[in-house]
């Protein structure tokens, strides 16, 4: 089966908003093993989207569009689909009810009924959050068109829960993939270390960076998911021996997703006492659902006095070295530890940047300690002449911070220069 | 000017990543007054780049590309445009000297030095952050084919440093336009209120809702930016009038950059109190560079003893009612201003999920306090049947403390339930 995405919304090709409908929707086609060949974006516009149909049913076997589905005068998409399928619309009872009861004891505004309109002889998928619902439309010749709400809180659910079990009735072939994720290691020495099975064909071996972190993708394809697992899995051990301890997890979602349940079969605990990342170490780790057994207080120490005050770091030694330096780090991540009663302790002091910047301290200098009570380890991040941003540099050092964690829990060496 | 993009990487229609780099660059040609008609994404498959390629040179003068530039084998965007154009690939002098200078002392792998190689009569686009250098490559009838890296971190300083001023040179008309922000406003709602603004073509007034937040765009195209802009201003106007005080700001990047500079101007402090949003107020706070004039430390007391430890909240009182509770939160908001010294104090408790649900809280459910030191206001989020997941839930708390800050340094009514 022969798919192709059809993304609508004026606000995607003014970069108003970022596609990540298309992102959500070719990862659940790639995993029914439907093959996803093109994908584009067409403005809030009737005639250029009913020239992208057109095109898109002469290629394809499947169509998904998303967006253009809500109440506004804008949204155009089923109309279109209707006009070029020559399908009218109906009335659809159970999305009719749905949005009855959606508005609850609320007036339903009347630009909200031609929600409920669909396509003749389409299949609805119910929106579980929102007031619009989806549908299949059969096409010519067995193809198909699914059209999906445009918002992602309206179109995952929908998606996972409708869409993909319906579609897999309809499909045979099937993709597998396995992803391993690294960090600390660049995406050349990667390719050096891989490169001999980067040119397979099934499965095939891809390596990307994302945010500083190295990760490669192993796919393959067969009959069943079985099969294709079974192809993947060697591949997938050799590509984890040759990258070694940067290896932090393979079909993991991140760091932390990997770090939390660590704690958790230890038994440990954590404390952060954050600077330059301002809380988004504790965000990060508490994003893990479960992260109240491992971690109970985390300290946003942005001043001088709340490091003082709440950690016991000595004023004397910040005024002789500086609230950025190794010392204040190793202090925050001691006193963590010691002060909160956790097997660990994390310190993380640095310039965020843009503003900040001294004449021997550059914009983007992040000191990281980790302590566990007994030992205090420590990285520097420099910026080496180029700084990446404020963002880059507190979600890095967030992430190194993690690592150090991680690599001190399972006996690896755990400080460097990076 | 009618352009369009290619997005080139098998990664994006299997979906592991998403498509950012479209985004960026169509925000930037619409600031360029460039018509941005079609935008495609193809694997890294030469012969349907190719494809691509040629149909795009049919319709459009400037094609832009972005990824496939890297050292690795499937990096083939240049080499196809090259083929595509008709035009030998030539060592570029000033990109290999910067491909050295960014190894330094380091050894250049091999596979690195075809990066330096640009199609005959390019102008090349210096890398700032890494190796590959972007180029823009004339094609037949004055045409263009700009060639940008993939990585965000590479492609966007790429984009606005050297290729926007670059095209702004060969541009005429220009697209102004205008952002009105709104929070706890609904999409529907906002439609009714402009519903007679939406139809006009110049400006052109379109909603949309993201993250549940509604935001109202007003784009003018005209032969000056001047004049642009003073088509957008009186719709702009009167927009924010009919949207009263659920407008947050306009030209704004979200809550928290009109929070920290209205704390900055009054002079004034804020402490954040945080269990179930586990730092992101405090993150989102200090993601403002300059936060810590008014943001001293936050507190993650994510365990009931922490709570008590460091904001005093009474043990009793969290037997008696539960961490998730008016009272606790209210009295984690008292804490944070009275005990840290602070102007304003904020205090989050609830329950993020997908676990933690009792008989009578259930998931999604969070209370967010605001307190000055004298009056403490509330606000409920409560699920409405509908839990949005854990990310939602903390995202949407935390821009409730956000904008009941807002609101009450405005002299605004604060309290609600969402």
């Amino acid at each position: 089966m022969k798919a192709e995405i059809i993304a609508v919304g004026t606000e995607l090709l003014l970069g108003h908003t970022i596609n990540t409908d298309a992102a959500h929707v070719a990862r659940a086609l790639s995993a029914l093993g439907v093959d996803l060949h093109h994908a584009c974006v067409v403005g809030d516009n009737a005639a250029r989207l009913e020239a992208c149909l057109r095109a898109a049913l002469q290629r394809s076997d499947l169509v998904i569009t998303t967006g253009g589905l809500g109440p506004t005068g804008d949204d155009l998409t089923k109309e279109t689909v209707a006009r070029v399928l020559g399908l009218p619309l109906e009335e659809h009872a159970d999305s009719l009810r749905r949005l009855r009861e959606y508005f609850g004891d609320r007036p339903v505004g009347e630009n909200q009924y031609k929600q409920a309109w669909l396509p003749r002889g389409s299949h609805a998928f119910a929106n579980s959050v929102g007031t619009a619902p989806g549908c299949a439309v059969p096409a010519e010749g067995h193809k198909l068109v699914i059209l999906l709400p445009g918002p992602p809180s309206e179109l995952l659910p929908m998606l996972h829960d409708g869409v993909v079990p319906w579609l897999a009735r309809k499909t045979g072939a099937c993709i597998q993939s396995s992803m391993v994720r690294t960090f600390a290691l660049g995406e050349g020495d990667a390719e050096l270390r891989l490169r001999d099975l980067t040119g397979g064909a099934n499965p095939t071996v891809a390596t990307y960076a994302t945010d500083g972190e190295m990760f490669v993708r192993i796919t393959a394809k067969a009959a069943t998911a079985g099969e294709a697992a079974a192809l993947v899995a060697p591949v997938r051990e050799d590509v984890c021996r040759r990258l070694g301890d940067h290896v932090y997890g393979v079909d993991v979602e991140n760091l932390e997703s990997v770090v939390v349940p660590l704690l958790l079969q230890r038994g440990e605990t954590l404390t952060t006492a954050e600077s330059c990342t301002g809380g988004l170490l504790a965000k990060r780790i508490t994003d893990v659902a479960g992260a109240s057994s491992v971690f109970h207080q985390g300290l946003v120490t942005y001043a001088n006095e709340a490091k003082t005050r709440l950690l016991g770091v000595p004023e004397e030694l910040l005024a002789r070295v500086g609230a950025v330096s190794p010392e204040v780090a190793r202090c925050m991540a001691q006193q963590a530890c010691a002060r909160y009663g956790s097997t660990w302790g994390v310190g993380i002091s640095g310039i965020a940047g843009p503003g900040g910047a001294t004449a021997t301290k550059p914009v983007g200098l992040v000191y990281i300690a980790l302590s566990d009570g007994g030992r205090t380890w420590l990285r520097v991040m420099r910026p080496h002449g180029r700084y990446m941003g404020r963002a880059w540099t507190r979600q890095r050092a967030a992430s190194h911070a993690l690592d150090m964690l991680r690599r001190a829990m399972l006996g690896l060496p755990v400080e460097m220069e990076a």
